[in-house]
């Protein structure tokens, strides 16, 4: 069931996207923008549109900015591919648009696909102006300098260190890389419905950091195939991971109960809650 | 008088900017952001402040966006010298980022200025929320894939086109790669003010032409000590510009009547009007 919900989260984003992006003409930069934003799980336009559906904040509203943080994923992977970054040629399987193209055209359109976020995050037909305003300011702020860039930086400095990170520093480089942008996600249909948005910002971190610590396993243990990019580029590069510093087993014993705390956050909102424990659980048992 | 008036803009400017990173930390990104944060005209940011004062919305409140339009100037220029883009390694006189820094944290520190722009237009402080939505709405949609960076784009194209660009390709690239900023700048202060913004965008369109053909003219009359960048690229490139399809005399003159229909389009304004028609004059007759 919680499969089948989140695949038609992903139609419906994906319907959206293409219907927004036309209209845009058919320079290159538009081509590798529509490009970029085929495909993925969707798990962060799932967490806009549960949190939203908690506070029966339709859905014609919540796929506005549930398209909008997926336009800013998909950038900062675009970005995080280019070659003076991570030098990854496949991303979901497919090229990677610095591949498919080149790195102007990758530059341009991760740039574009930045600011189309905030775009569709500000469509009149998210909200009342409050609810825009509000939604757009901590979007800025979950993704800049003080949150997902943070921890970009970090893992950049991470890697010409001379001595591998400790917990509590890959810890704060996940909570700026990943967290943040999962953070605003969950949060994004309290601020929608004006309500109080501490529950789900409890829940998205234990979700976050279990996210990064089943990517670190992933790394190891999942299938390249399956998981459409290239594996164990950690433990080749040498760097600290939660797997390298914890061990697998306490690793995996530190992701279920982070889905516990995940989990417990949001018990007050009962069976309407129950797409978001699935994915709570999902997020440590996927295979890519 | 007028070049008084834009110093003190751009010391306030700068003054804010600083404010507004302290607290940021220091990181390599940030750092680079503060780096590229330095100086410049801030023509942005006095059409900001200046359109503002028409309706009497105060400093206090346009300085906001007058710093959040400066910021994503900036991350246009940090991307726009990248080696894969324009390649240069001066910019307002010193080296480029990437040259200071290195790819990786001129890509980055570039996404976390665009990513700043958003939150200062966004502060609570710029105005009530319908003010603060319109303002980053208009904002996307001046910096995105149909304005500043279809501009870039078309400009990229353009490089590998087999024929030279038309005068009314240029004109397209034109409103988009500069004009599209220039509008919004000049348009925000009557978003802020919830007054009509038609006057102001007719001001703006015929102001970011004459902008164009003026740095048309000075990539190859200006002196490149001055100007604090490498000159005569686009003739080098072999590159249509409004001075090779115009022919110099006819460029100059077309500039000069630009700045006629700009000062024609807000003389309804009167006498507090007058630092944009100085601006408009300014564009033509800097020399950097």
């Amino acid at each position: 069931m919680f499969r089948a919900n989140l695949t038609a989260c992903a139609d419906a984003v994906q319907d959206h996207l293409n219907a927004q992006l036309n209209g845009y003409g058919d320079t290159p930069v538009v081509q590798a923008m529509r490009y970029t934003l085929q495909g993925g799980k969707r798990m962060r336009a799932f967490l806009v549109m549960e949190s939203a559906r908690l506070f029966d904040v339709p859905h014609d509203r919540s796929i506005w900015p549930a398209t909008g943080i997926e336009a800013i994923h998909a950038y900062s992977l675009v970005h995080d591919d280019l070659p003076c970054m991570d030098d990854d040629d496949l991303r979901r399987g497919r090229p990677t648009l610095h591949k498919k193209w080149d790195e102007a055209t990758a530059v341009l359109a991760g740039d574009a696909l930045q600011t189309f976020g905030y775009e569709l995050t500000l469509s009149p037909k998210t909200g009342d102006a409050e609810v825009r305003a509000h939604l757009a300011l901590a979007l800025a702020q979950a993704a800049g300098a003080q949150g997902m860039v943070l921890g970009q930086a970090l893992d950049i400095a991470a890697e010409t260190a001379t001595a591998p990170l400790t917990l509590d520093e890959i810890t704060e480089l996940q909570q700026g890389k990943t967290g943040a942008l999962i953070s605003y996600s969950a949060r994004a249909g309290a601020i929608m419905a004006k309500a109080d948005d501490r529950p789900l910002a409890d829940y998205a971190r234990a979700v976050g950091l279990a996210f990064q610590i089943a990517d670190d396993i992933l790394d190891i243990e999942g299938d390249p195939e399956k998981a459409g990019k290239r594996l164990n580029k950690d433990e080749a590069a040498g760097k600290a991971t939660f797997v390298s510093l914890l061990g697998m087993d306490t690793a995996k014993h530190r992701a279920k109960s982070l889905i516990q705390d995940a989990c417990d956050a949001i018990s007050q909102y009962g069976p309407k809650a129950e797409n978001l424990r699935d994915l709570a659980n999902f997020v440590i048992s996927r295979d890519s």
